[in-house]
This record gives structure tokens, sequence and C-alpha cells, in this order.
């Protein structure tokens, strides 16, 4: 085993972009001493050296794995991600094309002239052209599909036409196909002769002469079993077959359920059309993951590190926007009750922690309720009591944090009063922050949208601005 | 293939449930019926239908893969739950409990006696025994490993030994192991003489006498080149390696990377000491993804969906009670301006939403900084090129939502000052939000603590009292 073969740590990866980084500013010394033409003579010797530099940094790239590249693409500026880019050697472009986020993809690949392109994804398998496509500028795909056999040429549009949350967008082509008549004497024969198979073949598919699935055949049970017996004596007649039109995210925990390494996906008809791989699930589940991540912080989309100011402002303005209209409302409920201020300006203070509490309490309800849908885990026979459970924490909690605000309250205020209308403003708002947190996420999904990502706004909406109206409503009625 | 192949659908998931719930319902409806005791004659009949109804839904269980049967159970109040899990079959118990969260297994373990226990626990592999025994009573833990011999026996100690978020936590002992000078044919016939191979061997491991490992041997490679050959001449010899005090997280990244469906893990001196395989990497993604959503609302640990109030009161109070805090102290700035607003409570009115855009604009900044960190994406060199365009972010959201904010501030109030007050406090405090967002992070990071737990609510914290001070303070020095 060779000596660098801990090719996987965070270390080694910080370390490689690390060692990048340092090429390109001992690079950019150079290009700058370079530029004021005053350069001495031995400094030439030192441009010669930064030449030698660049090269050193082009055989270092070459070391690392298209995915090890695609990361330190996305560490760098813009600028020096494409002076790197223009290092690596053609033929790797389409495989580190792929393994870069969205944002980079679309820097990298606007750099590109279209002979370039077509180059890059030359060596590209067809689902994975049909992943770019979309990317590419239209003359491009054009090209690249004339450049393709009728078979392939389909397979891409067929891809292309799937939905893009759907199995068939994610499928690819690589399957071995066997018959369930023959022994595995003569499969054996028969992958000898192919010479290779696909990556993340732990099974082949048994398939009739009209490419109905039959079966499957694990590599496992074809390696330990007699090579006299038939296929159809040892093939698994009850495979788990996902079809194109099923939701990504379905067949993503299937594969997790039933711990799925590779499985057909096929047509009503059962005839073969592709293959699901477990590492295009695990890609889509932490890209799901990262989504929902900065989904709730209202970032719409993967924002590259360094994209510009602008775009990343119109990335964030629709969240900043809803935030502002919310805001506004609440700040109207408030304005109604100025008068009550004016006279008794501690309500000012003592308001947001009201609205605020609610927020976070009713966030910590719509998080486990959006998590339960999300796993299909509550339905109309449960709801209700879960509502139930809700509520009981939100009046101990209630109690509880209402009681030491109130005391607080009246400690520094010197008010008992107002004391007592503090702690049931926040018993009375964790209670409609439990009732909010219920059925904002249950309203949203009725409405058709992911209830992941506008749970957290109405929620916190509904607190504030309730927060607001009892505190000041109860304040005005009890103390003035 | 048999028609019910499908079983992958969400849908699928739900009528499962679905059933499982209308038994529990028929069941509990014979019960009530029993109780009364005045049961007529022919609703003797009917109880003895309900009986049936337990048969038929313990033969529906049985049908289930252990991962739906988790996921029933999950979706179960406790009693429903004790219910079902007294009529799943004993020889299932321990596939089961694998499979649950954690909260739901304790329930489950804590309904079972001693024998049950150990019972359950017999069939499971020693990287099965090891993640159970956490959550087993401590009697039952000595009593399985007394029934283990030397070497399984080592294996559970050796597992439980590793830190929870190690390699070692997380790999099994599955693998087949050849050595080198052997060839292909002998490997066959090895295989054949095993009968079966581990799930998820996608290769095997070549080993010395010592243990130490030379390369691996993908079963794609054995299966496609000539028998004769040796291991030697076709093995991989420069395999990704994982050693057990590895952190989970690198090597999951590691299989995302490199496409990875097993892999041995080595001691310092190469000697194979188990195999990590990418289903465990996989759950360890999602789980992690589900832990970091729940956290960011402050939940602690995962609630099981129908925990007692109690203890899911306990599960949030800590985020409780460090956002009263926050709120408190940002509550005690307001009140330094009491005067102010007493004399112009749309002061009152209008702060939360100079507070509030700031918290919501430095949580997109923080969100992505967070990111930045987990993916080490972010380092010396382009820090500062990432808070200034952070900053830039701001000033045009600021100038621009200022902007707005100010034109409303002045209709509403018919006080050009008091736009002016507002536009400024809303770019300031946007501008705060960015360095906020930005430095919460990285502070938290350099004090130890994971950057994707406490951000939020230091940004938050922030923004608001900033928010207030800021707006507050301007009002007082300009308007007042």
């Amino acid at each position: 085993m060779r000596d660098d073969s801990e090719i996987y740590t965070k270390e080694y990866f910080e370390d490689s972009l690390r060692q990048v980084m340092d090429f390109l500013n001992r690079h950019k010394l150079m290009e700058d001493l370079v530029q004021r033409q005053d350069m001495p003579h031995e400094q030439a010797v030192e441009h010669l050296v930064h030449k030698q530099s660049l090269t050193e940094l082009s055989n270092k790239l070459d070391e690392l794995h298209p995915a090890d590249v695609a990361y330190i693409l996305e560490a760098l500026p813009l600028e020096d991600r494409l002076l790197v880019w223009d290092l690596v050697r053609a033929e790797r472009d389409g495989d580190i094309l792929l393994e870069v986020s969205e944002a980079v993809r679309e820097s990298l690949i606007a750099s590109m002239d279209n002979r370039e392109l077509l180059a890059a994804a030359h060596g590209l398998d067809t689902d994975e052209i049909a992943e770019l496509a979309p990317d590419l500028p239209k003359d491009v795909v054009q090209e690249l599909m004339k450049s393709l056999d009728e078979a392939k040429r389909q397979q891409v549009e067929s891809s292309l036409a799937y939905d893009e949350d759907s199995v068939g967008a994610f499928m690819d082509y690589d399957f071995v196909t066997i018959r369930a008549d023959v022994t595995l004497e003569v499969t054996l024969r028969y992958l000898r002769m192919l010479g290779d198979l696909p990556s993340h073949a732990d099974k082949l598919f048994v398939v009739e002469r009209d490419r109905r699935v039959v079966g499957v055949l694990p590599l496992k049970r074809l390696l330990v079993h007699d090579p006299d017996v038939h296929v159809a004596a040892v093939m698994s007649d009850e495979p788990v077959v996902f079809h194109p039109s099923d939701k990504v995210a379905d067949a993503a925990q299937a594969f997790e359920r039933y711990d799925l390494i590779s499985a057909p996906v096929v047509d009503p008809r059962d005839r073969l059309v592709g293959r699901l791989t477990v590492d295009e699930m695990m890609d889509y589940i932490r890209a799901e993951a990262e989504e929902d991540m900065l989904a709730a912080a209202g970032l719409r989309e993967e924002e590259d590190l360094f994209t510009t100011v602008w775009k990343a402002a119109k990335n964030r303005w629709m969240w900043l926007a809803v935030n502002l209209c919310t805001a506004l409302f609440a700040s109207r409920v408030v304005g109604a009750f100025e008068g009550s201020i004016e006279k008794l300006a501690a309500l000012a203070a003592l308001m947001p922690i009201v609205a605020g509490m609610g927020g976070n309490s009713g966030n910590q309800t719509s998080t486990l309720v959006v998590r339960g849908f999300a796993l299909g885990l509550i339905n109309r026979d449960n709801a209700m009591r879960l509502l139930g459970k809700e509520l009981g924490i939100a009046l101990l909690n209630g109690t509880v944090w209402g009681g030491v605000m109130g005391v607080v309250a009246y400690l520094l205020y010197d008010n008992p009063a107002l004391g007592g209308v503090m702690a049931s403003a926040m018993l009375l708002n964790l209670l409609v922050a439990a009732l909010a947190g219920h059925f904002a996420p249950a309203l949203l999904k009725r409405l058709g949208s992911d209830p992941a990502y506008g749970s957290a706004i109405l929620t916190t909406f509904i607190t504030d601005s309730m927060g607001f109206f009892i505190f000041l409503g109860l304040a005005t009625v009890v103390l003035l």
C-alpha cells in the first residue's frame, strides 16, 4: 500500500487547498514584478521559477481526484479559479464540471469556448451529458447531440425529459443484463468477455427478450454458487425496482431503508429503462440537506462563495422582502397601542421578550411537525394527540418562564401588576406559538407548498404579532 | 417479478401505517365493548373477529421489512406502539431496535424483560450489539458478553471503546480477506466454499500473514479477469483506507467524494481491524442533517413524537433559557431609552423592524459562513474577501430596504426626520449584521464549539441589541 493512502481527511483537503493558494500567491507576486518592467536581472531568474511554479501546480492538480479539484475550485475567488481551471488537463474537465456546484459550474462554463466544451463533454456517459446539458450553451448541446449515435441520443433526450426531482433524471444506463436460462458458468464467461463492469454494479439485471425485468442476480450469489446452476435458480425474483416518474426523494429513502447499492428502473410494463445507484442517492441526500439549511435562512439557491454582490443580493431579496412585510404588520400592531406606550414606556422594553420567546417556542414545534410530515409520521389519527402534547409543553414552559419573567419585570419596574401582565402574556403567547407551530406547516402543505420552507416565517409572523397584541392589549386593559 | 414489488413509495409507507392504525382502532373499539361486560351475544362473535384482527395485524407486520416496522413504531403513541411491538416476532426484535430512533428505542427496551432483550440481541452482529449496548440495562449487557466467544467479545468491547463520532464506532467486522499470492481461480473456489459474502462486500481485502492490508480486490476485477492470474496482479494497491480514530464525518465525505461502497479500516501499522460500508455512511449523513435541523430550533436531541410533556420540555429548556437571557439584555437596551420612547411612541413601533431585518440578514451571512467552515472552504486567505462581499451586499440591501422603510416611516408618521433615522438605522444595522454573521461562527469555532449550533443565537443577539441601540440612539440624538 502506498504511503499517502490517507487521501480522505479534512486536513488533506485543506492542505491541498493551501498548497494551491500558495502557488497562486507566488504566481501573482511574480506577475506584479514582471508588470513593473524594471525587473532586475536576478529576478528574471525568479520569473522562470514562477513559470515552474505553474507547472508544479498543474502537476499537483493532476494528482488530485476530480472531486478534490472541484472542492478547490469552490474555495477560490473567480480570477484564481479560472487560472487553476486553465491548468487542469482538458480530458478531466467533464468529470470536474459534474462535481462542482451549480454556481461554480456556471462561472467555469462561461470561461470556455464551444470547442473546449465539446471536448469536455466528449468522454462523459449519457446520463452525465444530460446533467450538464441545461448549463451548456444551446449550440453546444446541438453539436453534442449530433456527435452521439442514435441510442445514446435517445438516452440523453429521455433523461432531459424527466422532471428534475424524478428518478428518471437520476438514473444512468450502465447495466449488464443476462438471461434467466443460462448457467452461472456462461454468465462468468460473458463477464470476462465484457472485460469490465460498470461502477456500483453489485448485481446483474435478469431480463426477458423484450427487456422485461424478471429478477436480479447479485454478484455475491454469482460468486458463491456452483457454476453449473442456472441464473433462474439463484436470482432474486423480488427485487426493489423504481419507475422513472417516481420521486427521487422516495427512492433515496428506499435505498437508505433497504441498504441498496443499485436497482433497476423499469417502465410500467416492467421493461428495463435504466439504473439507480447509491452514490447518486447519497449525493441527493446531502444536496437536499444543504438546500434545506440554506432555504431556512432564505437563500433561494446555493451561492458560490465569491459570487458577485449583485447576484447574491438578488438571491436574498425575496426573503428580506417577505420579512419586511411581516415586520411591518407587527409594527402596526404596536402602533395601535402607542397611547399606552407613551404612558408606560416599560411596555416597549418588555414586549420584544414576549414576541421573541413565542417565536423560539413556536419554531421548536414547527420543526418537529415539518420533520413528521417529511417522514410521513403524521396523519389524521395522531395529529390531535401531537397538538395536545405541544400545548402541554407550552403550558409548562409558559408557566415556568412566564413566572420568571413576571418576577423580573416586577423587580425591574417595582410594579406587581406589570409583572402579572408579563407572566400572563408569556403564557398565552407560548400557547399561541404551539398552535401556530402546529398548524402553519399543515396549512402550507394544504396550499401545496413545501412546509419546510415557509413554516418558520409564518410561525414567527403569528407569534410576533400576537405577542405584541396580547401583551400590549392586556397591559392597556389591566394597567392603564 | 412479483406484483407488489413497488415497496418503496411514500404512499406504500403511509398505507401500511394507516392499515396498522385501522387494526388498532378496531381492536380498541372491541376492548371497550368487552370492558362494558354487557356485550350481547352477537357481539361476542365480533369479539372473536377482533382477536382475528390482531392475527391479521401480526401477519401484516411479518410482511414488512424491519425498517418499515420501525417507521410504523415511530408514528404510534406509546400504548399503541407497545401493542404492536408485542405482535412482532421475537427474532425480528433486534433488527427493528437497530432501525428505530434513540427515543423510541428507549421506550421499547423499557417494555422488555431481560430474557426478551437477550433473545433480541442474540442474532445480531458484534457491531450491532455494540450499537445497542449503551441503551441496554447493565446486567443484560454483562449476560450478553458472557454468551459471546472471546473474539466477538473483543470486537464488541473495542467498538464500545471508540468515540461515538469516530470511524471505530461505525465499522463492522464482516469482511473476507485473501492473500496476494493466490490465483483468482483459488479465490473463486474459496468464496464458493464460504457459501455467502457479507452485505455490501464489493471488494475483498488482500492481507499479509500479519493482517497488514496490501490492497483490495474489487469483485468486478475478480469477475472479469482470467482465473489463472494472481490476486497481486489485478488488485488495487492504492485503496482508500480509514483509521478507527478518524472522524466519521470525514469518512462519510470521502465515501461521497470517491463513490465508495466499502473500505478497510486499519490500525497505525496498516493491519486490518474492520470495515466501513456505504449504508452506515448514508445513515450517518441523514442523521447529521436531521440533528442539524433540530438543533437549529434548539431541540437538543431527537424527540420521539409522543414523548412525555415533561421530557420534551426539558429537551427545549436550555434553548429557551439562553434566548430569554439575550432577549432580556436587548430589553435593557430599550429600557435605557424609555425617556425617548415616552416622547415619541412611534419609536417603539418601528424598532422591531430594524432589529428583525438585521437578524434575518445576519443569519443569511452566518449560514453561508457555517457551510463554508463545514466544507473547509474558508481559510485565512479568502476570509477577508468573503467579508468584503458580505459588507457589499449589506450596503446594497441596507440602501434599498432602508430607503423603502424610511419612506414608509415618513408617510406613516408624517415626520421626514424620523424617516431619515429609520433609513440610516436599517443600513447601519445590516452592516452590523454582516459583521456579526461573519465573525460569530469564527468566534464559536475558536472557542471550540460547533459553529453550526450557536451562530444563529449569537448573530441574532447582536443584531437585536445593536438594532435597538442604533435606532433609538440615533432617534434620541437627531429627533429629541
